[in-house]
């Protein structure tokens, strides 16, 4: 059973948007055992779109397309779906008090013909209705293969998707099951980590596939099992994993698979009671704007000192001036105060700091480009570690960000 | 002159990660005059690597593959690519140099052979060298269109391309133009701005397209010309904007071309000497981490409070807990008293705050899910805006994150 994604539009060919419906997409089809074979972005033109559709066709069970619904002369997939099934858009009227509705509630101008026209759909379709927007999503049906069109608005498309396309989609098919499982390792490459799990690697079963994700400062393993059994594959990826903590146990760190890292954190922190803070200089926020960006963030983390420039480590850190000149700002020295001084600022139990030269020029000290350290209090401890993370300014602060999850989660899996 | 993109790897099909190559890849063709057709993201299989190849060469005359480049066994793009050219890997003295010398100043273990053997490629083709990692980019060409196949990790790609790809591209081809301008525009819904500039719409010259670009609180506005006289481009689209202010002058807030709102608050700040700071409550680090994404920020972002606890505002920013009580940590006094406060503890001319509601539950305020207050002080001047962003957490605090951004730089515009 698989599906193909089409992203409608040319604001991802020309690179003003980054496609990320397609992503969350893939997931959750995976997650009910549908196969993606592939995304395809296309212009925003009739017989571009057909042909598109023609092709997928030729590929997958299920077509999704995203994008092309919205009420301007630039949208024009719903007449182009039209065509396709050779069929007539007719007014739907549920779908009509559906974008009555929505106008009332939360749009403060009046409806417009235009807004109206939305409700006007192919006969052969069923209508999705959308909460938190004014286009439907639309579910054709043809020679045993399913159609969904939804819209590209990205909160949107994802609560059509939860509530309405993939409980279908499960009602539709009788689907095989896809396990995943992805074991997060830092500290050793892609391919020095190939070199110790070669025996390992080739004795894993045919319904396992393996593949090597590498990111700043990490790289995942994910595996992949497919088959009409559930528990048979479980059980194979779980035997393969505690096997290969023969191999490569010291480097393991974790597991991925519906939750992030940062997600685990937040469940071991809200578990035990734990609270959060964080002093960042070069990562501008990046640490805080990701632990906050998991859903009940506010149990445990209460919040993060920014101090971007020197002058604010010395007057909101309170970081003293002699200690910065002594040291510079990119010391073990500074990053030891910044997070003593955060964790209590905000007193909680645990705090991460972190000061670096990210480049492209040196700023305020004469570090090394690419230096880092980053510092971690927990209770009554507080450690320092230096890391030399590159020349490239996105990748020190990528890695940077990746090690100080790691280091939290690791402090956590200790104690 | 067009060119397609195929992304190699089931991890982008699976959702584990989000193409933002291909979004980079489009920006800079697009800048160099080469129109992207298609985007394709595929499985690492050889038969369906060649499938892909076959049919981009239909629609396209330059067609870059991105991924699959990776010592390990899962990575066989040039394997792929040798059947596909009915050509051989032979040993290229050069990059087997660069990958030594990557790996003896950056990598912390030995060389292996799996790594040597990243210097094994095509016969016919050109090799680019990566600046930033093992894999070296490739360059062929075959019946008059040209291949290039690039790795699949971000920073490295993008300086293949930069420094690589986009120069060699120049040479090869005589490229027509490409003019984008695309208008900011604040404050009305996509079909209610067709239904105003209808007209001027339907008056647009032949050579501009309009296409519209709805987000959270704002809707985009991009006129894209193509010819091959530059100056009659640039003349046509600078006459089309302007008369586009006699239709909605009033909800026109300013323009995107190369840059980002962020990055042009950056450049008038930069330009006046000012300085910025930012207190953050539910939008948690989001706004510091936008501003400090800009190269340069240094010179005028000084730092941010997130206090994302009740806790946080009281203990950190000092906001008084009479106050709280009184009117709620989500109130128009609240969102005054941490922009003061912020303002002053990071001594700034411009600073930002942020108090709400995102939701999904109430927390510890009574207001409406959805309602959100924005403070901005400003020399000696302070105001706060109230805003309901609706009912759903992601788009309640992008669209904060989006006001935010569009009242700093209304603030820079009439200041």
């Amino acid at each position: 059973m698989n599906a193909e994604i089409i992203t409608i539009g040319d604001e991802i060919l020309i690179g003003q948007i980054t496609d990320t419906n397609s992503a969350f997409l893939g997931k959750q089809l995976n997650k009910i055992g549908i196969d993606v074979v592939q995304i395809t972005s296309i212009k925003d033109e009739e017989n571009i779109i057909i042909k598109a559709l023609e092709d997928a066709e030729t590929r997958a069970d299920i077509i999704i397309t995203t994008g092309g619904l919205g009420p301007t002369k630039d949208d024009l997939t719903k007449h182009t779906l039209c065509k396709y099934f050779n069929d007539e858009l007719v007014m739907d009227q549920k779908t009509l008090e559906h974008i009555e509705m929505i106008f009332k509630k939360y749009i403060n101008h009046p409806i417009l013909e235009a807004n109206r026209s939305q409700a006007n759909l192919p006969s052969k379709c069923i209508a999705l209705q959308n909460k938190y927007g004014t286009a439907p999503g639309m579910w054709f049906e043809k020679d045993e293969k399913v159609f969904v069109s939804l819209p590209g608005v990205p909160f949107e498309m994802k609560a059509l998707v939860n509530n309405e396309m993939i409980p279908r989609l499960k009602d539709r098919f009788n689907r095989p099951f896809i396990v995943h499982k992805t074991v997060l390792t830092y500290g050793l490459g892609e391919s020095a980590i190939a070199d110790k799990i070669e025996e390992w690697e080739n004795n894993l079963p045919d319904f396992i596939k393996l593949a090597y994700l590498p990111s700043l400062g990490r790289v995942r393993l994910r595996l992949t099992a497919r088959g009409n059994d559930e528990d048979l594959l479980i059980k194979g990826v779980n035997e393969s994993v505690k096997s290969l903590h023969d191999y490569i146990g010291d480097i393991i760190k974790g597991y991925e698979d519906e939750n992030s890292i940062e997600e685990q954190i937040g469940s071991i922190l809200t578990e035990k009671g734990l609270s959060l803070a964080t002093a960042e200089s070069f990562t501008g926020g990046k640490l805080a704007s990701i632990f906050t960006s998991v859903p009940g963030a506010s149990a445990y983390f209460k919040g993060s000192i920014v101090s971007y420039a020197t002058s604010a480590k010395q007057e909101v850190l309170g970081v003293p001036e002699d200690l910065i000149t002594q040291h510079s700002v990119v010391s073990e020295e500074v990053a030891k105060e910044m997070v003593t001084r955060v964790k209590n600022m905000f007193s909680t139990d645990i705090a991460i700091s972190t000061t670096g030269n990210a480049g492209p020029t040196k700023g305020d000290s004469d570090a090394e480009i690419g230096t880092v350290f980053i510092g971690i209090a927990f209770k009554t401890k507080v450690m320092v570690e230096k890391f030399n993370f590159g020349n490239h300014r996105e990748r020190v602060t990528q890695k940077a960000v990746n090690k100080s999850l790691e280091m939290i989660f690791d402090l956590l899996s200790k104690n």
